[in-house]
């Protein structure tokens, strides 16, 4: 059975206790549960991994292509500022989704712009927990494609 | 059963001929037929519409909340111009999803803004005529929330 | 008895159902009411056209001069990005006041520069429906100087 | 009879003998004697105050509600650098509708931003002496919405 | 014997009545006689086309390639706004003159960029209707290379 | 008994009646009894001025080394464009310290920039009244070190 | 006895040793005994952190609402970069002050702009040592307030 | 014998004390006296005004016509932000020299545009209290050309 | 007979060998020649100068008029940066037509910006050789109009 | 008898011919005669020397110091984009004055930024031929200093 | 033996296997070896660290000093970012020489600035794996001036 | 014995006189003899040029593949203006790298940007006379790769 990682940025621990308003009620261990479960409908082994630290997320990215078909990654705040976990997507072979709970253009024009999306298959933003099932969604048409 | 319009924004009745490095060899009508098969498995019934005038774009989207439950939009070039688009976006209450096939992100300088995306409820792009299909999805996800 | 064209632009024909927060609660059909009373009351006779399409409010702005003495316009979004409308109006030998229902000035960013105003006699903003009957006194200042 | 209050701002004191081909033949008393009058046809009673002290100016915006239902001013230059004009306006409680003779869209680009503008009602340019007519008439639509 | 058709953006069938000091006094009709003649000597039969709608534009580029060997566009105004203009002429793959009237270098600021000249063969500018032949000239040394 | 000069600038005379989400409800006469009575507390003689117009606050500035030991200033919105008190307090030998009631980072970018912290000592903003008290307190801790 | 956490960012640790023309003489745990000396007099329990890596910052961040009433932070160089840092702090529900030892005003460009204030309470800048009771008196008068 | 007025801004009152390094040490009173002989001898009655305060400076600017043949004006820090005092020099009839004793294109950015020089016959920088005198000497090239 | 210069700038001695992909493979030599057969067929002498000095340039430029009825120019890298052969075009009373070999319009963004061409006649940009040929008619097209 | 040098930068060869609206219609050669009459009269020997070449300036100011005390420069064009003449001025150790014929405040943007001001002692500007006599005499102020 | 330490940043120990296109073949162990190797020959022991982490390549830095008499640093994508890492340069004593493989001047224009060059004695860049051993060099001339 | 070239540009003649507190204190001539003494040992034979004249530098790199492998160069304050020069650059088939006495990285902004760098294997700034012995290091490198 095909693996795939999910990784989530610095903060998104947080979830369900964080500014609910923007973020929404559920936790990360929820839309992990959700993920596995939606994977596993799909024939796909899900795990996941969280940090608040950028070279432990640049880690985890070198070493995905070991034990990986495809990552969903949620970079959170670093989307908007680390060009080295940029450099880490696009020194890796697997194909990378990115993608965010809020929908990132309606808000603080810091937030508009992301780093890592060129290097990424593409981005998905703005669906609450749904962006990371439309993730798995988005790499199983490129791995199908 | 639930009705969702696709809209194609200009040049997209080019698709398949349009620079195939970019764009791909698919063309608008095989994505339609695979839209309106995605979407009838679902339970949806799509229904589609193309035009390369901004005005009559303004006008469907107008007319969409008298027959539509939600709509799909790839506002192509209008995108990063069309305020008048974003206006008419704003102006209806059904939920709108932006979806494009390249990634827009790792293109010309000018296609990373969108002007459009802040008044839809997320943007999706960057998986081809995949791109439509989780357009569809991510409505479906609004629906059921 | 002399005729005065108002033009509304993209959008205004859904006014009283679009975001009344900002724009209130009136239609369009009243507000051209409400002017065609003013005007009426001046001794002017008004006419009114709406449309989505940038083209043609161009065409109507080129056969504005054979009808009408001036031209109350509220190019709604296309007020910030219509060099082409700015020369349609550069082109015509009669008065054009800009009015909008908004304060445009306490809006976003993009809304506070407008293309069209450096061509028109000048610019009323802010007064919901009373911006349309200013703009009337305007002309009527314009003509009368 | 509810008084109004016109603030006059720098170098506006000269009109009709500076920069005419900008500003006009008309003196600043011209344009107040033909504001008062028109302001008495409507019920109001208008009062006039100029100076070329951007504190002076904040002074009577600061005194205006103890004696006026409501303020048409021209800032003259301080309506594009003075954060201070604007704060007073936004901290008392009557309307402030900007006007000025002049359009000033279609001038240098340093006058086409207006920092007090956001925190008036609204804002009229262009028609010389009709434009204090226009701020009286503004300001009674206020008056009567 | 091959055709090249001749594109007129907004505004252009104004010419000879439209800020003459600008565009000079020959009409668009004039234009055209002149580039069928000059097409005819050489040995290429000539059509035109004007419209005020960039939808229409759009149209009328699509359909180009059908019908015509090349084409000479004035985008008039919507050379420096439309990127919808510019994906139609990158989408078709026949050559495009861009021509102005005007030497746009002179000008506005904002009409020194033009958003669709990178994807046309070349751009002529500053010449009046002389322009328009040395559009066709310069297709024709295009065929011959 | 060392003295301190408290100077407020434009509009803060208003405190308690302007901007109550922003500012507060409390006057700048309590304010300034507060700041006599801690001073009192320290050792210190604090005397307060306020003026709106920036002449007088720069004849405050000249005169002040020759009575105080040094100076609490809330230049309010002179903060982000008067040079000519930025020179004023560079001119003068005493220490200056910055004050501001809101927290000026999360407001208006424009209330982003002080141009005259720079020649501060430093600057404190945020913590409503109590940025005048911390503000002796920063005096007291330059006096003795 | 309630707790306040003192967050240290980068190089902080090696203070009395760096640059002393900016920073001064005196060294980090001479800042922190000082603090808590000050805490104590206060009734407050003063303890403190220092990390030069982000991931651990946010940690501390995340970690510290469980055990503390306020925090006193100086985030050194991640002040100007680390949006992660301030969406860590805008996640948590206790006060943070931002302190800086010089007054970052007048210093480069680049540390003009704090990303982390606008989600602090306020920011105290250029008092050295005293900074940081400075900070610790501000957050008493929001315990306070 | 004709007159010339000496205009000095914000802060020269200050000179010979204000900081010396880059003004001098020479006092305003000096300067004047030094003005006064030169212009003496060469057949100028000169007369000179101070003023910390914009709007005294603009109604200075106002009265010059009446009494002075010229004036040479050191606008200080106003020189970088007034509108109002550009447009109070635009507004009347006698030529205006702008001086100023340090030379501004070596300091700080925002000192090297002036706002008002545009306005003025011409602008010498940069050679302390001859500055002045070469002022006056500008204007006697002025008026005997 | 009348006479026309061509004169080429920086580098374009060697076309032929320089960037072939981006120039072609003609030398100056065989453009020259061309040149030099397509003015005797339309009846003007052509002669031709190139140089590397900005200097040499000017000079060439202003000893123009005794000789020329007008000259074609190809700036080379000078276009982008020479405000002084853009002064030395402006002084001299015959016309220039400037022509590049490339697209200008379709390169690095600091190729877009043309400084010398506000002050030619026109500019005809992309067409390789043909450019020259180009040029020379649009001198024609001027002296005969 | 000290020696002073005038350097004359590119297209000044060209005055009294070229652009007279803007430049006036002396002769260089009549600026020359009176600088050396008006250096004469103060005891000072005055040479000139001009040249188009950015190059042959350069090498100017490189042997300067061996002839003269200082120099009076007129950049013309190179005013705005030379570095190396910045360098060049730099590099010598006797005081330079530059000087300009026009207003160079109320031209275009590009020419209000001077790139080799901040090395000479100061500036003058906008005085015509004069500007050259007081440049003589702002450099005889500083041989006096 | 001297000492001196390589620092290589994030994504660095994927050399050889990281597009190759732009970084070449050569793995991070064996630049280290060549590295070692040409400082023996040179007396120098060379050491050598990689890390993915901010905190952890500041943490080298600080104990730097205490072992090695200069620093050869490759910032890797921390260069355009990191105040953080130039803060920690600035703090310690010894020598730091930054060095890139590929040449960051022709790629991205987010590559192009380095914050952290500023404090290091000087950059190198551009010349593959040798760039480290002229970076070697470079730390020795500096050891021996 | 295969050749190299050392051009130096503009005001490096005046090396040892020039500005030493930035470029010190050896001559041009010397450090030309330390690098032909190094080539020599390096079995290069190495000759040098220095021109102020951008013209004059672009004829040197024109010629410059018929006599050497490869070339030195220290553009100076070219650097930072001249595309001519990277154009000529670009257009030779030998490598060049480019030279720095000081770090201009750590000098005024305007010397950050290298227009010349992109076309050059790399860049070497800092190192003093040292970066010209580097230089001749890095095309070794370059010879032997």
């Amino acid at each position: 059975m095909p693996k795939i990682l999910i990784i989530h940025g610095p903060n998104l621990n947080l979830l369900g206790t964080r500014e609910r308003s923007v973020y929404g009620d559920i936790s990360m261990d929820a839309i992990d549960s959700e993920a596995v479960k939606h994977g596993a409908g799909c024939g796909y082994d899900i795990e996941t991994f969280q940090s608040n630290s950028e070279g432990a997320i640049i880690d985890a990215i070198h070493k995905a292509p070991a034990h990986y078909a495809g990552v969903v990654i949620n970079p959170g705040a670093y989307t908007h500022t680390s060009i080295a976990i940029r450099d880490a997507i696009a020194a890796v072979d697997i194909p990378f989704v990115e993608v965010h709970l809020s929908n990132v253009h309606s808000r603080e024009d810091f937030r508009r712009v992301s780093v890592t999306a060129p290097v990424c298959a593409g981005q998905i933003s703005g669906f609450g927990p749904a962006s990371y099932i439309l993730g798995i969604e988005a790499l199983r048409s490129i791995f199908e494609s």
